[in-house]
């Protein structure tokens, strides 16, 4: 079924569209979904994908142009006059004209919307209504097509309402009922006007319960509420609560999909990318990388600063250092994963910052657990090495139980930080996902070497030191 | 809009159930969706969630037990009797009844099976036959419920067939056509059916592009699909062509975020949780996360390995040891980058592996441009430092082109690394996302340590060495 675009297809396709043979083109284009356009668009060479993308349809050359890559759908817009881009723009949804005209230069918005309102004044009006709402909001969301009818009607008058509009909108899914001032106060679901008597009122038939969102209502809490009630489309309504627009699932899915990205950006220690991996300039790339490193290394470079106070210690017992790797890094590995479980746990509210004292009196058994099974493993892995080589002197025991003690409480601490993080971060107002692995194995780095040097401080005093 | 259940709602609520104040519980219950009742019963205690239970309706009880959290609800079920559980889940599309029968113990799911067949013998069926499905498959995920119609029929049959369903039937938005051997040949929406004259032949009608997935195919490669062609519901076959169900977008929506959820424990060296990160037990978690730590550890102990190679250099410059971490952590921060970022890009299809040149030549330049800031940086450390502390000793400067030549080092081999382990394990077949921070970081350590150490060897040889 899922279509894919292959070398083979590719070179086939360009031949075809090199050599005018219309025909062929024809036949294969006809076969494809406009997604599948896209994607062949996305791997054509631009003068190729121009001239294929001239040879479809107004509508699915528009279909098509939506669902491709940013970068290569900025490039093809390039090339396209004012007039071209508005006769396209005309047969999409207002929201995904608006998303195409927002990617424009400002001067070019200008020309397609002036050009656009010659065609259909309606479409123009809708976009520059959309283009006022932030991106990120319902509102930034919504397409403004949608089918209503006033409650005091009855259902044979939303039967023709429906007929009416139904054609120029896409997935329709129900009519919404408003008042004599335009607010909603109900829903009809297709099927229950398929079941209902043509006779009966519209207002004995719509569902008052109709969840709607205000415009300004973030997208990503639109996106949970959808998900949280299962919700197919939403109604999108002013602060006066009139009907302004509603969203449809498909567009919440791809708000979920940039959530995720972003999240795992953060927790990686990249700033997020406004674009696609590809798509992302070489210096925007180094920009949202380099920030957070250097963040990091100062940070880190404390390591430094802390081993410096045991220099000394260093000096007298080097095999000390040898282990200063393995040490730390398993507490930071240990910290990575708690961080990780609880910045996921929390996004999806199966934790709440209210359950801090449940989830730490929890990962302080777990850490212990872990720290006892990896300083185990560390202390025999000290005796095993040195029933074969002599490479940590006489004093292995003590050198082995000072690793394994090390490790019990560096492990312990790096899963307590790694927990807490997160918890104290969205508590702060701040979002959870930048207690970054990175940024917490960076924290236990510098607090597992003071645990290290201080139980070797102890336990090898008169020994090794 | 949202509903939260605070503190004071849960005391409220409390006592209203404790003291049977059931006029108050009505009103109450009266205002809210089946998630929300699911949101209280997930946080009341389990005598006080079972008396609420018991006091809905057997259709508002099966809804708000679906949307309940896996151990409360295991909790619930496990209070309840066989008939009770029949009874409420008679009342759900047979996909979440069998996903709640799923949870049950293999003799009470015998038991509740015998009650539904008394009562339904057909929703029975429908669910044993879904049982036999892989739950990670589109059969595991589709319902049995659906409109279809024969497509020599005209519409107004279409209409008739719909109304007679449509009821028992939740979210229909398409009637499914099918040819006398119930092979699938096309799809009505609702839209269609209202705008289409009641006399028009269904093959008339239909729009035989239907997209459709065989009942075998893994569910994440369903959620792509959907996802790609922006459906709201999808057909699901048989190997003949028949039709043997349909899966719907909030369904898919749930296999979206379990597949973001896993992508990120193993993004975190984590086995995947198969339950919320609060319903894990104890144990189970242990296990999940100590493998890979144990794994880990073995591979980061070669660090003590290789820094003994190199003990007796560090016994004559101890200075060299200070740097360790802030060197190997600042390789593995940047691979960390890398993998997540390649790892992300891959999952969404913005990258494939046929690209690894031209993602492996991007990234050794965003490497080095990388390595060469960090290694400014320490440079610029150790001098600053060596002009106040005398810590680093007469030959400071060249202990800092040590350490910022290392460092540019480590960030460039720490950067390829990372980014070409989520290639090579794609290439391999395996899940890209195990290419974990903590993976590529213990990687990293060990050959940065090399690094660092050799770059040493060469450049203070004669000095410090």
């Amino acid at each position: 079924m899922q279509f894919e675009v292959t070398e083979e297809y590719l070179d086939k396709i360009s031949v075809e569209i090199r050599s005018n043979d219309i025909k062929s083109l024809e036949k294969r284009l006809k076969k494809l979904y406009p997604a599948d356009i896209a994607g062949i668009l996305n791997e054509l060479k631009p003068e190729e994908g121009k001239k294929l993308y001239n040879f479809l349809d107004d509508k699915i050359a528009a279909d098509s142009l939506i669902e491709m890559e940013e970068d290569k759908r900025e490039q093809l817009l390039a090339s396209l006059t004012s007039e071209q881009i508005a006769d396209h723009i005309d047969h999409l949804p207002s929201d995904e004209a608006a998303d195409v005209i927002q990617e424009l230069p400002d001067n070019v918005q200008d020309e397609v919307l002036r050009e656009l309102e010659k065609d259909d004044a309606a479409q123009a009006s809708d976009i520059v209504d959309l283009l006022k709402y932030d991106e990120n909001s319902a509102g930034g969301l919504m397409q403004k097509e949608l089918v209503k009818v006033n409650k005091n009607l009855n259902m044979i008058e939303c039967v023709r309402e429906l007929r009416k509009h139904a054609d120029h909108i896409e997935d329709v899914y129900a009519v919404f009922a408003v008042d004599d001032a335009d607010r909603l106060v109900g829903v009809i679901t297709l099927k229950k006007v398929l079941t209902s008597s043509l006779k009966a009122k519209i207002s004995d038939v719509y569902d008052p319960e109709v969840i709607s969102v205000k415009s300004n209502m973030d997208a990503e809490a639109v996106a949970q509420l959808m998900e949280k009630y299962n919700l197919v489309f939403v109604a999108v309504v002013d602060e006066l609560g009139k009907l302004v627009g509603r969203i449809n699932i498909d567009d919440v899915v791809d708000v979920i999909r940039k959530e995720e990205t972003e999240d795992l950006q953060k927790m990686a220690a990249v700033q997020v990318l406004e674009e696609s991996y590809m798509s992302t300039s070489y210096f925007q790339m180094l920009k949202k990388r380099a920030g957070w490193l250097v963040v990091l290394f100062v940070g880190e470079s404390f390591t430094a600063t802390a081993m410096g106070f045991f220099e000394n210690n260093i000096a007298k017992a080097v095999v000390l250092s040898l282990f200063v790797p393995l040490i730390i890094s398993s507490g930071g590995n240990t910290g990575s994963q708690a961080s990780s479980l609880i910045i996921r746990a929390l996004a999806l509210g199966e934790v709440s910052v209210k359950e801090w004292w449940k989830i730490l009196s929890r990962e302080i058994w777990i850490g212990l657990s872990l720290g006892l099974i990896l300083g185990l493993i560390g202390f025999i892995r000290v005796a095993v090495w040195s029933a074969f080589v002599d490479v940590y002197g006489p004093h292995w025991l003590m050198v082995g139980l000072t690793v394994g003690i090390s490790l019990i409480g560096v492990v312990v601490w790096g899963n307590l930080m790694g927990s807490l993080f997160p918890i104290l971060l969205k508590r702060a107002g701040m979002d959870p996902a930048a207690a970054s692995a990175p940024f917490v194995a960076t924290l236990v780095d510098v607090t597992g070497l003071i645990i290290y040097f201080t139980v070797a401080a102890v336990l090898l005093r008169g020994i090794l030191l």
